[in-house]
């Protein structure tokens, strides 16, 4: 169904521009933004990211993301917010009940982009002279690598390496939990093995989170080129890191248990690394 | 079906016991610990919480809680492990069919307990002699705070007032993502007024995290008396307590976000702290 969409629906943008209005969900773009969502082999395969909201989708486009597609629902979205960065992207309008198939999250703002992922190679990373890092083995849960995500942006850290994840990282719920971060960020996912190699070539000094270390993590100076190295949530890292970094911290615990939520004990070094920084030593870009 | 377990089923325990095995989800037990999964009101009615895990039912247990009734899929546990904290509850076995109907987590040990809860009251709390607590106005994500009790937990905090709640304190994921740190702490729901009034009969200074502060978090002193006063996900802190607080703080972000997610946000303040304090001046229990 092709519609003047002002018209029918009242929204007002400019009624030269035809666009589509879906309402089923059974239609064959909806079904494949689903296999988008769901199957990090088909966002690889078709070289494409799914981005719910208008914040995240805005991240996007201010770091150089191009959007192709924009899905809007003209019941729930703010008509004047989504023109603002739709750019020359093809618009589709949906109807609430296709939507709330389609929305992740409640309280959603009625708008999902199809945009081009970048895969950032490791060698493509661009560092600032005192760069900060943080390089995560094998994390896990997307909730997490979102809340680091946000945690990087907001301490402007200059890369954030996944080494061999276990999650993609454009998946949904990074997106969502990382607020969009893992656009505004540098983020690469490749092996061990390249990121040592790269640690090295850059003289980035390498800190291993592990919790039979014997340094507290307070005690170390981070104001040179710092990266913090994570382990996953169940296990924690394994030797290859542990025995390759330079050094190896813990952060002292003074309860029943003996380890912090990853997103939690990044942000503790982090923090404490921008601390001794003062705030600004990460540069800013 | 009753069945001396250790002939039928292979564990090695005392086969004096007698054990029921429940191998249908649709056993009337099998139905009411759902429902207290499910279900604050009914946790609430009955006076019952479910815990999945031996390592979270051990810290309740080394905490004082006890435990009415075990539930074991003798396929998967360890009849070692869980038999040292049985005591005397009263042991029922599940086949593993029942058991992954009822498991809330992947790799599961294969044990649940149900447990009478503590709801303490403001007025129970102990205070040591220079308390560091955190007071969270309506966190609604149980996820975060699980990671917050986590971290209560590591700094051996001596109290976590949830104010209005949107989640209950004994939801399973708060159990499980908290690691079983809603036992080790002392967690208290309260309304407002009363955590309010409390902080100021125990002459405890109180730190409002906030966007729009003008004192970063590191430039403050917490080595008296001290509440970190966290606000919800979505919205931050309302105003009767960023009015109520002594001092407003913000954790300075440098990228294109503006916040940080609560867990994180909670761990870099409370941190901060512990590290003024030497990890020991909120005194070891």
């Amino acid at each position: 169904m092709r519609i003047f969409s002002n018209f029918a629906l009242h929204v007002h943008f400019n009624p030269e521009i035809m666009t589509d209005l879906i309402t089923s969900a059974q239609n064959p773009r909806i079904k494949n933004l689903v296999l988008l969502q769901q199957k990090s082999r088909e966002r690889r395969k078709q070289n494409r990211v799914v981005v719910e909201g208008l914040r995240e989708t805005g991240i996007a486009v201010a770091n150089g993301f191009k959007i192709l597609e924009l899905f809007v629902c003209p019941e729930i979205a703010d008509s004047q917010n989504y023109q603002s960065i739709a750019g020359n992207a093809l618009l589709t309008l949906l109807s609430s009940t296709v939507f709330e198939k389609l929305a992740y999250r409640e309280g959603s703002d009625g708008c999902i982009a199809l945009l081009e992922p970048k895969w950032l190679k490791i060698t493509d990373v661009k560092l600032r002279s005192n760069p900060l890092v943080i390089i995560l083995e094998a994390v896990e849960k997307p909730g997490n690598l979102g809340a680091i995500l946000r945690t990087a942006d907001a301490a402007n850290i200059d890369a954030v390496i996944v080494c061999d994840p276990l999650t993609d990282i454009y998946n949904p719920n990074v997106i969502r939990s990382g607020i969009g971060c893992v656009f505004s960020r540098q983020v690469v996912a490749c092996s061990t093995g390249e990121a040592q190699q790269w640690l090295k070539e850059n003289g980035i000094k390498s800190y291993a989170a592990e919790l039979t270390a014997s340094s507290a993590y307070h005690t170390l100076n981070y104001q040179g080129p710092t990266a913090f190295v994570m382990g996953t949530e169940a296990d924690g890292l394994t030797r290859k890191w542990i025995d390759f970094c330079d050094e190896r911290v813990i952060i002292p615990m003074l309860g029943s248990i003996d380890s912090l939520n990853v997103s939690v004990s990044t942000a503790v070094l982090v923090f404490e690394a921008m601390r001794q920084r003062g705030f600004s030593g990460a540069g800013k870009q």
